[in-house]
């Protein structure tokens, strides 16, 4: 049986470009005991990939030069010597970005159930950004019915899901976002109470006096920076703030206000999170998010292109912000 | 009966010096139902006292000019009409800077038991200074065995027993002060496992990097400013960060490295820590605590004071830095 695959032909240069993957063809091995055979459905393109393709220290290994691109995906069991995984089981795991791939089992995260949800959420809401979303904010912003959740970049793959989450749970949500349409889509689809756009406000700190009034309590934040530092100008004594990314910090921006006097004056905590110390719970994270996804309080879009070799293509528009929702690829 | 109390005649201005206190006479009315006599032995002078005297925002009013000056106390009840407190009863609580305090009880934090420990012990080790190091380093931190514990102003009145309970919990402590006597005393009375003078030091970092050859697990602050930048930068993966103080956050330190990345990169937390609000809980922090203290495990030191009119005098030491243990008036 053929397999089609991406490898990692080269490193970026410095950008993350569709030219460092190679498409390669080969044959699947036949499968060893303890083995089974997925074909993948959908594959996932997703921000760290950007870290995983350079060589630099990281919270993994790089991509070796030659290796299939590493990736999450979800597909279907069509053979199998593993008595844990049967024939036409579905399976969410890091598969990679290939049409074909062998398990032992070690690379799966979750087998999902088809009747749940289509088969590509568990690539989103129900896969590594919703357990992102859903620990990051439960487990460390902890979020109680009546307080105010603000969220910097609200309308993405993530903040979507935090706004969201934060909403069903009773708060006042308030995203932060950087355009005039991702703004929209936070109050129409993402349901914040109140949204700002801070590249084309006066003022960010005037702007968010308005939206919280009752001050912050929980903070999700992909951003830090400037944004960061307005928001916790507004935190309420107890204020809880889950630091998921820090891409406002440019290079003009590596020193800012020390936030010692407000962490201690609010007796607030500030807490980084990676998912991948949580994903061998994502099953927990599915049992939370599930309900809210089958009640249609967890909207998401996704931006699906066709085809492995489209991969790369999808990874560039995320890598560049033009991308419309979660990137996929079917298969 | 007659009473003899410091009133706040005036407000810093600005530095707090012994002529803003005046010395009163008075009678002590009769008792009210419900209401007991306490004739105080040990005043406290604490350096929360220079926030309380000044008329500036702070988490509770300050002292109102012509009242007496706020202060913990332990004391004897020496009347009664309150059925909870019976004549011969120790207790610890806010009492003033006076001889005699008329209490309905709710400012009584606890009663002590004059067999544990000296009364004077009430006021610092067993009191709020030990409460404060206990829940600051037990609660946030949550040091195990093994784990290496950094404590800023490791030889003051917190920090000392700071080090103390976590080297009794089998952690590696190192210490951070700013004289080479107190340098001394860190090593010979408060058993850190190594100590570093940031004043006469040629490098900090440097300096923690040999003292903390398997980074740091647990950083109790008392200051901010240059010296947590620099033991931020040791941090292990789910470091935990005490902020008890930010004294080092000078004008020319109002800015500094952002945190947000070091707390991602190593999914650390960093949490505001104020006493008041967990004084309800005192009697928590003295079980723990008590059973060190009587197995000779947390080294105290006392400059003590004789007489009331003493007090100021005992506190513009305290301000000045020039004390050699817990400030406390004998009267």
């Amino acid at each position: 049986m053929k397999n089609h695959k991406l490898v990692l032909a080269k490193r970026p240069d410095p950008t993350v470009s569709a030219d460092i993957f190679q498409l390669v063809e080969d044959h699947v091995p036949s499968l060893a005991e303890g083995q089974f055979l997925v074909r993948n459905q959908y594959l996932s393109a997703d921000p760290a990939m950007r870290g995983w393709v350079m060589d630099m220290p990281n919270y993994i290994p790089p991509v070796a030069l030659g290796d299939v691109m590493r990736s999450f995906a979800v597909g279907e069991v069509i053979d199998s010597k593993h008595p844990g995984y049967a024939v036409g089981e579905s399976v969410y795991g890091r598969f990679g970005w290939q049409e074909m791939a062998i398990s032992n089992g070690s690379d799966v995260e979750r087998k999902v159930d088809p009747d749940d949800a289509p088969l590509s959420a568990n690539l989103h809401v129900l896969g590594m950004t919703g357990a992102t979303a859903w620990f990051g904010l439960t487990e460390i912003g902890n979020p109680q019915a009546g307080e105010t959740v603000v969220v910097s970049t609200a309308a993405g793959a993530v903040g979507s899901i935090v706004g969201q989450i934060a909403k069903a749970r009773g708060c006042r949500t308030i995203g932060i976002t950087g355009s005039d349409e991702k703004a929209a889509r936070c109050l129409e689809e993402f349901g914040y109470d109140a949204v700002i756009n801070y590249k084309t406000c006066e003022d960010l700190s005037t702007e968010l006096a308005a939206a919280c009034p009752d001050g912050v309590d929980v903070y999700f934040d992909n951003v830090s920076g400037p944004i960061s530092d307005a928001v916790m100008s507004f935190f309420n004594v107890g204020a809880r703030m889950t630091v998921c990314g820090v891409i406002g910090i440019s290079p003009a921006h590596l020193n800012g206000p020390r936030v010692a006097r407000t962490l201690l004056v609010k007796r607030a905590r500030m807490q980084g999170f990676l998912i991948f110390d949580h994903m061998h719970r994502l099953s927990e994270a599915v049992e939370g998010l599930l309900p809210l996804y089958k009640a249609g309080k967890l909207k998401f879009s996704e931006e699906v292109y066709n085809g492995l070799e489209q991969a790369p293509v999808g990874l560039e528009s995320l890598l560049a912000g033009t991308n419309q929702g979660k990137v996929l690829v079917k298969l």
